[in-house]
């Protein structure tokens, strides 16, 4: 039963404190075993029964639960860089699009990689995102839009969730939009998910969530109520990205639907906040979205004053955030959401934890908790996400065991 | 005199085309000797006389010149990560300042440290600074603010500039605020910068150039203007921090006085961008500190279309840039300034390279120019400032030498 000891600092991240509160520990020990944490207190406080168990000296350094990304695309076939620079040359989002390029282009670009392409490129991304402290990553699929396609994702992630450290939580995002062949026949397309997709998933239980993306260009949002309704019925867990490019009344569905979470939300009403702060959906900032489209924010500051959870995740994807670097989200969220670093960590821990709902308890360092951490070669958490370096983390433990670096 | 080949991409960065045209090459090979490049082009045109010569394969990456960071406040004692906290909770810079914050406790804690402390703490950041690609670093005082400690960070320097692969470009800004023991004497201060600093540094050779903070709170135009012409007289170039917090006439002062960089600019007037457009002066952008302080950018786009040439650069420094990542530099300079990536490339390499003016030819992948390199894990450019990693770069040729990986 190690102790893990010259904890400079310590976030325990209570799960049931107020967001402002990290429970930070100065001078702090830990103690884990069989992939739980034990104990967590000040050092003068270590129980006489681990007192003589092996010592692991963490160097005054600042711990941390594994950061969990609540929200990423992470499957998908080719890269729309070349859209990046056309962009910043006046090209509008929809100027793309009808130049074949958007959404439809990583479809086709999904549509045409093997499924041993796609699992390859996912995992070495997957590696990257665990030395950064990320242990636990939702992940939707969405760039398949067909039956053949959608599953492929949903294989790929199956995959990986029994070959990576990292633990996976796949969503079903069929009805990210509607995909170009169907443009004449949505209703052909809902019913293909409604009638086929969704049963066969929840079936083989393939996704723990069921997504739709409430938005003009989307879905309306009595399609997304019954798309989501239908996934319910089937036992599938709801989330919603809503309120990403205008107010469309998706917080309301989430919040109605009783979904874990609602995404995006750069547009909210304040109707919208009053729906999401009388419920226990979790609202989830996407602020490397907001930085890549030179878009507004998620009023995070208001929201969390109004009791509504937020947590902050990537939305890595090829076209509005093709960067997966959590504590640069983080950083963000302080600076331009007004979130302190505080409430930035829980929004990449237990809240995000709320946000993909795991039978297992992740995100805080509790007794009982997965032994889930990552070490911040940095004094404090104020330190840390003040001072961006490109990565600070130097040790993960996932379950118990060291996955990177170690001491 | 080895061939590096199979390069995906490569960017010479010409400084004699427009700040738009990076120079790209696809399918590209490059010939070094005696730390100075031979021959850059597309790798069919690789002349007979290197057809022999041992070749390096780069494994189809992206190849970039050295990167340029201008502008940076590289030596300090302490860090100011708990300010970073007040400022998200609402103080403002200025109640932060009087509760004994800001760049007055940075002195108080750089005079504190000694020569070693302080020599080992940026030997650590220039570390770091050369695995993200960065080859040369131009680094400021102005954080001793008396004889003895504006000496030591200039000695810091020399000594660095001695042991570290990093070429060092000090510069004076002994004028960076007014310490506050001499508040109430100011001229007592100018006359310690301009009759006993400036000619001692000069003579030390310790500095290449001499910088002045021109702002409310710190100096008005006229002290600039004197306290820069004596370091002209005395051989020293000349910088100037302008029109940061408020359009202060700095532009139009670096343009009149020939200064070889004006830095900052957010709050630069019209009369200000002809100022520089009619001059050979460089705009240094820093979008980091506009991220950290939440405030606007330099009109970069703007000022290009004018004809000014503009680097990017991250000032560095513990209170409103504390992260020293170029590559993101230039990401939030496409994302928010509406540079395109060739330009932000040029940005951080053949234009910085102006703005440091050194005798030795950096900052351009051409024959007689320093073989200062960094080859970057990305097909293109495009891809490489679109997809944020952590760090891209795997391996930093320095006058002909890897210093960091290798092929």
């Amino acid at each position: 039963m190690p102790v893990l000891n010259n904890i400079s600092q310590l976030a325990t991240c209570p799960p049931d404190e107020p967001q402002q509160d990290a429970g930070l520990i100065e001078n702090a020990a830990l103690v884990w075993t069989d992939g739980l944490i034990r104990w967590a207190g000040p050092h003068t406080d270590i129980p006489a029964e681990y007192r003589d168990e092996p010592v692991i000296d963490c160097g005054q350094r600042l711990v941390i639960p594994g950061l969990v990304d609540c929200h990423t695309h992470l499957c998908f076939g080719g890269w729309r860089g070349d859209e990046f620079e056309l962009r910043l040359r006046g090209a509008s989002y929809q100027e793309i699009a009808r130049a074949g390029g958007g959404i439809a282009s990583t479809v086709a670009a999904t549509r045409a990689a093997s499924l041993d392409e796609l699992r390859h490129k996912a995992e070495s991304i997957l590696d990257e995102m665990l030395v950064l402290g990320i242990t636990t990553v939702e992940c939707k699929s969405g760039y398949g839009l067909d039956e053949a396609n959608e599953l492929k994702q949903l294989e790929v992630y199956r995959l990986l969730n029994h070959s990576h450290a990292i633990d996976l939580v796949p969503t079903f995002l069929g009805a990210h939009i509607v995909p170009p062949e169907y443009e004449k026949h949505r209703d052909r397309y809902i019913s293909l998910l409604c009638d086929t997709l969704i049963p066969e998933i929840a079936r083989r239980s393939l996704a723990k969530f069921c997504d739709a993306f409430v938005e003009t260009g989307a879905y309306s949002v009595a399609e997304a109520h019954h798309i989501l309704g239908v996934a319910i019925s089937h036992g599938l867990g709801v989330k919603v990205h809503a309120d990403q490019l205008s107010d469309g009344g998706g917080a309301e569905l989430a919040a109605e639907l009783g979904a874990v979470s609602a995404e995006h939300l750069e547009y909210i009403s304040d109707a919208g906040i009053e729906a999401m702060a009388a419920s226990d959906t979790v609202a989830v900032s996407l602020p490397l979205a907001s930085l890549y489209l030179a878009a507004p924010y998620m009023p995070a500051r208001k929201m969390m004053d109004r009791g509504v959870a937020v947590a902050v995740a990537t939305d890595f994807n090829p076209g509005s955030s093709p960067s997966y670097h959590l504590p640069l989200a983080m950083t963000l969220a302080c600076v331009h959401q007004g979130m302190t670093p505080q409430e930035a960590l829980k929004a990449a821990t237990s809240v995000a934890a709320k946000a993909v709902s795991l039978d297992k308890q992740i995100g805080a360092l509790l007794p009982g908790y997965a032994a889930d951490l990552a070490i911040i070669d940095s004094p404090d958490l104020n330190h840390w996400l003040y001072h961006f370096r490109p990565n600070a983390c130097t040790a993960v433990m996932k379950n118990g065991l060291w996955v990177y670096g170690g001491l």
